[in-house]
């Protein structure tokens, strides 16, 4: 089969590869249909992340159909249409017995990252039963990409962690694909406002369409001036970050309301400064979070009833033959403009979309 | 001053009444320019509600501006605007030191109760520094009304306490202006069903209107098994009782998914049958609740920033002169549909609005 | 083996009965080597329970030894020692993902209900991953007898559900066995006050031991005013109630404070009366729950660093041979005293204990 | 009067001062009985708060009896002996009806620190209705001096916040008076264990006597790997930072377990380093606090109760003629192994008490 390989820092290759095989009872193995590149795949090509060996195959989100299943599988069956979660949970261990399948013992993220991942024209899902959801009869299975990972993350990471409630003033820094995910979800509790920040004017048109009150363009260094202003001195409830350098977690500092919430989404690679001598006293929560994905159900209520357009994230289409030019266009967003881009695989009847194929059938 | 004055089972008179006064220096005098009528105040005159004693003054909801203060008051001054609460709450006692004004030790539902009320041209507010908010520049104070009483109602008692969340399913047993409230402010959760059960059909179509996702007409008496239809056998996350009658709440308790919440907001006059023998083992809660208007300053935010449209309430207007034809008006509400009426006492200017100007000027 | 068997309301026998065997690939084989009676078994022989068949080995609680693991198994080994949870859960399905085991759709409380239990020499548990626990080395086995079930419903059902907190103002009606073990968990939070309530001035005594601040024998009908003159009329801030009929419930509708929760423990066989014409604005939550056991990992680590002292709770001690007697000292616990009884099936070694032999060896 | 007054960095003397008056209706003025020093007053002696002036008047704990109350005060009369807060409050604003009293806007810590405080005979107390307890007849005020601010500062900000929660395992970062406090009022919610740390081997015994667990001396610069191998390379659940310096703060993050909670209690001077590289994926929170008080009326059940010994704390007495000597003791805490230093101001007859005297009298 076809599938992106990791080989090195800077280095990647569109390969053949052995099939996957079930390796445990509880493995389900997915056909992928339609799957995505994620801001992390990029941080891997970078080198950043060492826990990611080459020869890995990457890609932790997409949605597909059921090939085959190990004995201990009882949730699925060959040929059932199944959302993949980019968190694998064994819901037997401490951490998954409490919700927390980050943490899983034997799962937590590793697809494209320790065992090899979606972007591929089949995939092995360990513990299945648990990390593989159901698509309803009739859904947009583009728009369920989205549900892989981006906005659980931006509404567990975000969201639930900054306590987004109605009435609440908040500042989401970041206006990438995370930071918008956040955006579109905070707006479930009904905020009166929703500041955005980025240094990306066309991200922030972007925000302003997704529902954000008011945007900042932080280039000129004020944007904490800018926020105390429009919150008449006061700061904001929720201050999302969505970015993951030291500049933008200090930015959150700054415009934090005495009680209120830094929820750190962003993946960081230093340390930041906390300055505990101005916040001490301040009655503030800082959260950190990998993303669990025990959202995912209600978000596919959420989607089903048309209370939330997961499609509008998705600005780009390709064939998994031309996942090259996809990596190309999602990795100069600010020039493409891209958000996500979807990477389809393999067609309704079962052929692998061939390239260019995908963009004319698709788009 | 001008005063609709409750004299006992069944009888009312607007009539000429001493002007009230400060009695203690966190007393506030308000000249109301805007007031309306409650279920409650006609539960009152069919003699529901003996802890209020006939010359009362009725009303507990409105808006006005601050005439007079005591001394102890500071927060507002004369000629401020202001939103009056229907629950006073003097900030200090151990109920108010938790939130729970409803059941201040010196305060709680007092208005139009147990002193006189807002269906006056002047009111005197206890405990005002606390039972009473600044209107923002610039807001629509006919809708503001809908905060004293019914916005907080529905909200605090229903969804609230129903804990509605993203994705979950609500019935709304009552479709009358406090079950409307309720449909109004889940919205602020996002939740995938609203189902809106009642007998009349016109306030039903008045729910889709508000954004119900399902109505039901519970007048075939098979309103459980419709929403046990509706859910796949499974039940509803929140069952928000707005009627206060035994059949209503004994609807909830059929309809309730195991983990789920009957949230009551209707005022009973009878006991209700519990069935534990069904329920002991179905891990549900049941609320009750009189209103805090703990959310009294969140709203005023949401209604600032757009995301609720109070006014839409509103269906009816008199002048404080015609204020027996809007309890006619509002006691009739099958035949008029009736959802609040508003009654304006005294105009921007000052001067009392005389009979049938209300109608021509603000409608 | 031997097995307690159920033949159908009023009669029971000790049976040779078939050896249990592994069923699907996520089931155990346990032998038993500890077991003991609840206040259901014996609700189950006079026929209130007609979901559980005559045939069926009854006992939902124990303690004992893996014999055998289906393929599936990843936890356990033949030879590890376990506690046996009275609630089998699967954790794949929506209930289990969210914690509510109780109403696992493929388990719940099904052992010695719907499938043959624990007294008897060995027992099948379904789902063994998710219904099992690791006794630590070293643990006293009896006390973990009270691990499998009492000891969860006392604490998720009355102390969790009744959000029992420091300072607080606790009443629980029934000092049987459950409220007993809700009287000893309600002690993790630090009340102010807990009122113990019976009829029986033995288990009164029994409480004051146990840590109840004040008990009140109820025989004279007064307890409610008992309850309203040791609180300063204010009332109670969780009421538990533990006993399951209608006088006792109703009796915590008349103690509990405005703001108060009502958590009811008792297992109901008919309908209560509800007065809400007085509680509609009282602010009350009232609460039903069957156990999660949700809790049982946090109760093992109370159990193992001493802050809870189980055991207290066992007052007699049969061989499995003697378990007729056993049934008859449970059965009549107002002239016994019993609380728990333990049940000795297997040896340390692995023979059977013989007649009259555990009495000798372990009381 | 007498008044112990801050003349600047490094200098304070008892003084004769003008007796204090009210000087808002709300005001009560309090003859104190019994007051004590903070470690807060010695930063303020070092000249690290220079929010507080030369010339003011120290001391923000204490109990006594209320003098003369201002025209608006309802709750206390001259002759009622009450507990004074560290926090005033209005009860009023937004933050106060939000129950975050440190935030007052016209309040919070303004005592011995924006206005005169408590460590003399007399002392005016803002807001007093809500600022204020009565004291329960009968009780030790000795022990309710622990009230005003260490017990609720120990409680809120480390074991709140902390979400100490039955069978949790607990690190606290400094012995000192307030990490002290955090232990004792942590057994209210019966963590399995509580792991002390503390340069200072006689503070880490009277922590072992007050609960702790385990200990351990961090002057070897290993106490995280103590803490690891303590909990089986986990970390603990929640850490409490009670010193406020980069050293401590770093090793609560270095100790968190997955999905822990690091609860800042110290006063910190300078900003510390967050490893966001490493936390960013371990679903931790941090949380600030400035202690609310609202937690005082519990404390006040609880110690009513005889749930908790507040008067362990109290190491030494002295008059409030001596308060130099008694700031010296509390001063070389290492040497004296001072905790809290009682200082007693005016006899219950109501004579001031003189040099030596306290100490004969009271200890």
């Amino acid at each position: 089969m076809k599938a992106l390989v990791y080989l090195g820092p800077g280095k990647k290759a569109l390969q053949d590869h052995a099939m996957p095989e079930i390796a445990a009872p509880t493995d389900a193995i997915v056909r992928i249909t339609k799957t995505t590149i994620c801001g992390t795949d990029l941080h891997i090509l970078k080198g950043d992340v060492p826990t990611c060996e080459p020869g890995r195959i990457l890609g932790h989100e997409g949605v597909g159909i059921i090939e085959s299943v190990g004995s201990g599988v009882t949730a699925f069956k060959p040929g059932d249409r199944v959302l993949i979660s980019c968190i694998s949970s064994c819901g037997k261990c401490e951490y998954c017995r409490k919700q927390m399948y980050s943490h899983c013992t034997t799962g937590g993220w590793i697809l494209g990252h320790k065992i090899d991942g979606t972007q591929a024209e089949f995939v092995r899902i360990p513990h299945a039963d648990t990390s593989l959801y159901p698509i309803p009869e009739g859904a947009d299975e583009e728009a369920l990409v989205m549900l892989s990972d981006i906005l659980p993350t931006g509404f567990e990471c975000g969201v639930l962690n900054g306590k987004v409630a109605p009435g609440s003033t908040v500042a989401i820094v970041g206006a990438g694909p995370i930071g918008l995910a956040s955006l579109l979800t905070a707006q479930f509790y009904a905020p009166a406002e929703i500041i955005m920040i980025d240094l990306d004017d066309n991200r922030l048109d972007v925000a302003r369409r997704f529902g954000a009150t008011a945007t900042i363009n932080s280039g000129d260094g004020k944007a904490a001036e800018a926020v105390m202003a429009m919150t008449g001195g006061r700061g904001v409830d929720a201050a999302i970050e969505a970015v993951g350098i030291p500049a933008t977690f200090e930015l959150c500092e700054k415009i934090i309301a005495p009680g209120g919430t830094v929820a750190n989404v962003g993946v960081h690679g230093v340390k930041v400064d906390l300055h505990l001598e101005n916040l001490w006293d301040r009655n503030i929560t800082i959260t950190t979070r990998l993303v669990d994905t025990v959202s995912t159900p209600m978000l596919l209520n959420v989607v089903k009833s048309k209370k939330l357009d997961a499609a509008q994230l998705i600005t780009h289409r390709f064939a998994l033959d031309d996942i090259l030019d996809a990596y190309e266009t999602f990795g100069h967003a600010a020039d493409t403009h891209a958000l996500k881009v979807i990477i389809a695989a393999v067609q309704p009847g079962g052929e692998t979309v061939g390239p260019g194929q995908a963009a004319r059938d698709l788009s």
